[in-house]
């Protein structure tokens, strides 16, 4: 489809996978599966349905020459360079203007960075099913089927009415708690939200000008040609930090939800990596580990060796500088580790 | 004490504390408490016995390196750097003959380089006793009160008659078994032997040269001023190994033990560490450590950060490139990892 543009959304941080990810190597930009970055990998699952002349990624300023490392072909006009983070309705917006001049039909494709696919060809004929879609004039969304009561996403619960694979939306949910999640279970309709959204252009930008005016006419100062970065940091400090979600899908009247069974995971922690280990193994290996007489662990050697002897259940992070320890089951305590180097003032280690 | 010269046995090699020893950094080399590598504080404790210039380390040629660079006073000739190891009888023949061509009446005390002592004055004062006692021509060597079952160490069992703080000595024992090594606590005249023996360097050459007499012809090369490394190189090969345990101490009549009670461990692995720990405290941390909900460790991190979260009882060494992790009460299963990396060729990491 020759006016779909992806939009690969790289400005995350975030600590889940200390030691390994730092301020300045964030998860998108990790190999944690040994098969490329997340980042490269985003952009060439979808390669197969747009070039990267017409593949975009918004990251943060301090990213950026890691980005074009990563992305030699990629041209750097291509790559949007946030000098602060203003969640994801500011990107979008920024991204939509910077393609509408290249491409007044263009349809973006924003995908999150930082996700992993198992089933690439059914992600992509589920991604050219949304573009055909939203080219139609839609907000297409993907709805990921739920496997299990999660209380850290947000959820689509959907209508009865479908036009081909396309459902209607009624209603976007934040994170719930645990009841509230078995219940989305068990009801059926409910999907995960993965942030994957398929929409015009045009479509993007006129739905923000309607409910939030104030953050497009300040964008509205990149509407140009050759935009310098000194006018980005300018302009970018000064915008509504929002997200997408809270900005348009849960206001627009032009969304409907495609279920997207593909495979989906947000590797959201290190124990997460666990449900990547091989058939047949009892433990997820990263780089080079030796492992004796244990089962049920993560282990990860980043430039170097990880060795257990009698250890089960457990987290092993090895970083040239730091080295993580903690049960499978705890992964998400390490933001008390990450809480305890700030205060500690470790700044080389974040 | 003017014919006191200390002779450091600095030739050890060893995996029990991988991975921060390697061939290239065995025990003594390594600053496990803090306080300086454990060579460098044989050196010192032994100072106010006698000065740096009749200090001698008999190391391996692939440490000397290091061993100079961590005595910048000691004088050159003091180090004397084995091609191969070729266990103590050796090193402590060359070392005799080395000295006694510098001083005829030197008495020895060998003392190995990779031992912890807690009560120094007392130490001090046990050496200087010993090395009256040898200065009259005999061997002493030191008995340590048993504090446990210990089945790793050779034993000393001492007679009836003392003279001074000196007893005979009745046997030499080697290593025991567990029921041996109990009856021997409750027994009440044995003592470890922790390889420090004071005596004539004319006496042990004496008694090597009678019950070792091929050694001794061999090391006789070695018996001229300015001994040539390649002129070591091309004796030491050949010369029998065996431990002046074997070759000297348990075949001798000119032997006593003089009990050494200022508190001594061999630091023999990562576990022993945690019998340093701070008084209150329920783990031994080691360099830059952050233990989080966590008691009953032993963590070290050398340059790097050690972080733990929910945690027990566990082992976890960080080095740059390596991290070994094990219960606290498995430390002697390193040995398996150490086996497992020779058996993949990690040379680097050996």
């Amino acid at each position: 489809m020759e006016h779909g543009w992806a939009v690969i959304m790289a400005g995350g941080v975030g600590s889940r996978f200390w030691p390994l990810s730092r301020r300045a190597r964030p998860k998108q930009l990790l190999d944690l599966l040994g098969s490329g970055t997340m980042l490269s990998q985003t952009s060439e699952r979808i390669g197969s349905i747009t070039p990267l002349s017409r593949q975009l990624v918004v990251t943060g300023e301090v990213l950026g020459d890691q980005v074009r490392a990563l992305f030699p072909d990629m041209p750097h006009d291509n790559i949007l360079e946030e000098p602060t983070g203003r969640n994801t309705a500011a990107a979008i917006g920024w991204a939509a203007i910077h393609i509408r001049r290249r491409d007044p039909n263009a349809v973006l494709m924003v995908l999150p960075s930082d996700h992993h696919v198992v089933d690439v060809a059914r992600y992509c004929q589920t991604c050219e099913a949304a573009l055909s879609a939203a080219q139609e004039g839609r907000i297409i969304t993907l709805g990921i089927p739920i496997t299990r009561p999660e209380t850290g996403y947000g959820y689509i619960e959907r209508g009865d009415r479908a036009e081909g694979q396309v459902f209607d939306v009624k209603a976007f949910k934040e994170k719930p708690d645990l009841e509230t999640a078995l219940r989305y279970l068990s009801a059926g309709h409910y999907f995960w939200n993965a942030g994957m959204f398929f929409m015009p252009a045009q479509l993007v930008i006129d739905e923000l000008t309607r409910f939030e005016p104030e953050l497009m006419a300040a964008l509205e100062a990149l509407n140009r040609d050759n935009v310098d970065q000194s006018l980005v940091r300018s302009v970018y400090p000064g915008l509504k930090s929002i997200s997408i979600d809270y900005a348009v899908m849960e206001r627009t009247q032009h969304i409907g939800v495609i279920p997207g069974d593909f495979g989906w995971s947000d590797v959201g922690s290190w124990r997460s990596l666990w449900d990547f280990r091989p058939d047949g193994a009892s433990t997820f290996s990263g780089g080079d580990v030796i492992e004796l007489d244990g089962t049920g662990n993560v282990l990860f050697a980043d430039e170097g060796l990880v060795a257990t002897v009698g250890i089960s259940d457990t987290i092993v992070i090895h970083t040239k500088d730091a080295t993580l320890v903690c049960p499978r089951e705890e992964a998400q305590r390490l933001r008390e580790v990450v809480a305890a180097l700030k205060e500690r003032e470790k700044e080389t280690l974040l």
